[in-house]
């Protein structure tokens, strides 16, 4: 029996157990290597890894620490009696060595993984293994399989919908923050649409982060089915969300090994969708020669996948593939993305167009969801609603409903990267485009990010500004100058002599 | 500035670097994934990953505590003056991601990959992506040049020696503890044989396990230089040796996700010995239905495998493939393999005559590498070198001259597993056993494995003993119980009954 207690240490979704090295109840001497025990006294046993610790003030020998993670899970008050055991490492770790050999495993071990996962029995380096050796290559089947298992027991049920929509875009396009304008439109117009935003995962913005400018994102069930009745609309952080767990914990990994492959966001984002109780959903797949997806081929084939799954696990799914060759908007970054979302709302004239223009193509195929819509409307109806001012209404409402964000500034260190010719804007890089945003701290930053002055097919004059970059810290600004220079990420054909 | 305290708190292998929340060099708000800092102040800077906290008194908003092994290797007193800076994610990470597409890998990029995991700019997520990515498809020259990195800067040099000769086991085998007899006999013959041995990875004793039973192991270079100039033989733990430092991380790494890819063995092995300053190696493989290479094709494909990377690395190979149909010896764990190594060394009537007979056919071909001896001669001589005595008045030497270790218990809970028919010993599967062996405790504990009474060919009675569990603390010992009726590894044909 060991005493319980707590040492305020958050280690970023991995449950850590602290025990002195002389532990009453663990011989700790023959420890080599990362050990997993079992934690037992509260209503549930929790799995933690074991730190050894040197130093009585920090955690007694009769006592054992758990970090901010596990104590929360323990859910037990410090001075609480648990014991502990040594935990085997679980059986399904052999599907991953399956996987690695080349084998397609069946949806009893995708079930097994997942649970585990959502249990705390893999390390982060056992989920970093498992991602990796799915990655690699994935069978249609599988990617149900996983998909339904990450679904997990907690939905959302809409009682008295009979549709309810959203939308998710396959990213990889700088400033691409439709969502905020689709939401506003298509619950103006009447659909239910609580949208599941994530945080940026790889990408300078998520959607999560953008609302978050904006209004606050963490509500819980209860608070996204008040929104939804107040407003039709509502934009939260899936992360508040008790729904699709062993999601959230694979996801952290991702975000930390900095992998992610079509599969496992494909199974992620339909297992989100599935558990918040989505019964149509538009699927924006962007394709560009510098955009996650690369050639139509590889788009029409993720297509189909994602159909795939939807049929089988009884989602409605129109995927849409569009033309993601440079940025959308001006800005790529949270702060600078809100602005543009803002502008389009407000009907300005300086609002980005295209924004503006996928925006309505996109609420358009969602409004034809509703079959009291006459087929071809649906564009037509989103541009009245925006055009309108209803939009912008919904969004004002739901801004006030989730309750206004104390606005971030943007990041007052700023530089602007010239043109060394004259000519024209040939192509812009999204993956470099991005990559200076998060070296610049877009991603970590709401403030920080890239403001474009110049897209595809502007003339520009040598001496002028194609971007400027914004940072929140001189850390991020001295990084993303160190290395901008290299290849701003911009293609300008220069004006012929003659 | 901060100042640098030391969090007594050992972390497997993994550098961590404690703030707190309100650290005054570093706004925590925004963090939302595991982040690098670069540590300087020390002669070298280091990199950990932050934990936060929220306890001034585990540190202060104006300290940087380390855990235990970063604060080792920054190597400044607790109070210096250190600062930090965001670490952002190493270049060659972006080479995993493209073996995970299937491409092949430079040898710049290894080496890149293997400097980065060295300097630990990997997380251990990131080093299970790289093993595993790497481990589902390796060509022959990305094996070279994983070798080929890995030997790294320090190496040791034997200056008056022209032959200096090591024996390696492909593993997978209980009880297959050769390396000591060979050992001995070798160096009663005469050839420097400076054996680097290393702890269980995944099985029930590694070589330094066994060793370490009998004597202490844990030596360094200088240390180990002067044990061969008294000996000609030794037998330490590759640990305490400052030689390929970044396989050692790569190897924690492996033991706890417990995936160990044959490429990647060969690429530890060679750059191992290599480093060593061993000139001829002999690399024993052993093929078995139950053992980690099944065929005598995989055999084969290793061995060309190892003699291509021996032969470009300028090391003469002599790789033989032996029968790994069932255990060898008696004994699986370090201390019954120590007793069986003894029984061997001091010609007892009950010394297991399979470990013996391996043991001298493996030692003939490494006495073959000698040119001075005659052709076909180096079985006659391990074997007289063996039956004289010799062998085992040096191994008493090494014994002495490494410090007699304090000698651990056999496990004193036990269990006989009894057969349950008469018949014959048809066959004895090596990783049932390995694993019954691992879940009674062995590879942690030195006293815990499994006592074999019958082989392969035996008689056995109904009730009489098959093996006896040892194991060295009741938690063990009742998981080993528990699983063990499952399935005992042995497969008996019963008797006829005409």
């Amino acid at each position: 029996m060991l005493t319980l207690k707590n040492l305020p240490i958050s280690s970023f979704n991995e449950n850590l157990a602290y025990i002195h090295k002389d532990c009453i109840a663990y011989k700790v001497d023959d420890l080599s290597t990362l050990t997993k025990i079992e934690i037992h006294g509260g209503v549930k046993s929790v799995y933690a890894f074991l730190q050894v610790v040197d130093d009585a003030r920090l955690v007694k020998p009769t006592e054992l620490a758990l970090n901010n993670e596990a104590f929360k899970q323990i859910n037990l008050p410090e001075g609480a009696n648990i014991s502990i055991t040594l935990s085997p490492p679980p059986p399904s770790l052999s599907s991953i060595k399956r996987k690695i050999a080349g084998n397609i495993l069946s949806s009893g071990e995708y079930s097994a993984i997942i649970n585990d996962i959502y249990a705390r029995r893999y390390s982060n380096m056992d989920i970093a293994s498992f991602l990796v050796a799915s990655g690699s290559f994935m069978s249609t089947p599988e990617v149900l399989a996983l998909t339904e298992a990450m679904v997990g027991d907690k939905t959302i049920h809409w009682d008295n919908e009979s549709i309810v929509v959203d939308h998710h875009c396959l990213g990889g396009i700088p400033g691409n923050k439709t969502d905020l304008i689709i939401t506003s439109i298509v619950a103006a117009y009447g659909l239910p649409i609580p949208k599941t935003a994530a945080r940026s995962l790889t990408s300078c913005a998520g959607v999560a982060d953008t609302m978050s400018v904006l209004a606050n994102v963490d509500y819980d069930e209860k608070k996204l089915k008040q929104l939804i009745n107040e407003n039709r609309g509502a934009i939260v952080c899936y992360d508040g969300l008790s729904i699709a767990e062993a999601n959230k914990i694979i996801s952290s990994v991702e975000r930390q090994i900095g992998i992610t492959q079509q599969e496992h966001i494909t199974a992620s984002i339909l297992a989100i969708k599935l558990a918040a109780g989505i019964t149509h959903l538009l699927v924006d797949i962007p394709v560009g020669p510098k955009s996650r997806i690369k050639s139509t081929n590889e788009a029409m084939r993720l297509r189909k996948l994602i159909e795939y799954v939807g049929d089988m696990l009884s989602i409605e799914i129109d995927a849409v593939i569009t033309d993601g060759s440079e940025p959308i908007g001006n800005g790529v970054g949270a702060v600078l993305e809100a602005r543009d979302v803002m502008k389009v709302l407000r009907n300005k004239d300086d609002a980005p167009q295209d924004l503006k223009e996928k925006s309505l193509f996109l609420a358009g195929r969602i409004l034809e969801f509703d079959p009291k819509l006459r087929g071809g409307q649906g564009y037509l109806v989103a541009k009245e609603i925006l055009n309108s001012g209803r939009a912008l209404e919904v969004m004002n409402r739901m801004i006030h409903a989730q309750g206004k964000a104390p606005q971030p500034q943007l990041g007052h260190l700023t530089r602007d990267i010239v043109s060394n010719v004259s000519g024209t804007v040939e192509a812009i890089d999204n993956s470099r485009i991005n990559k200076i945003g998060i070296w610049a701290g877009a991603g970590q930053y709401a403030g920080a990010g890239l403001d474009l002055f110049k897209k595809v097919g502007d003339h520009v004059e040598q001496g002028e500004t194609l971007y400027r970059i914004h940072s929140c810290n001189s850390t991020d600004f001295a990084f993303a100058n160190s290395v901008v220079d290299g290849y701003t990420g911009y293609e300008i054909s220069s004006r012929s002599s003659y």
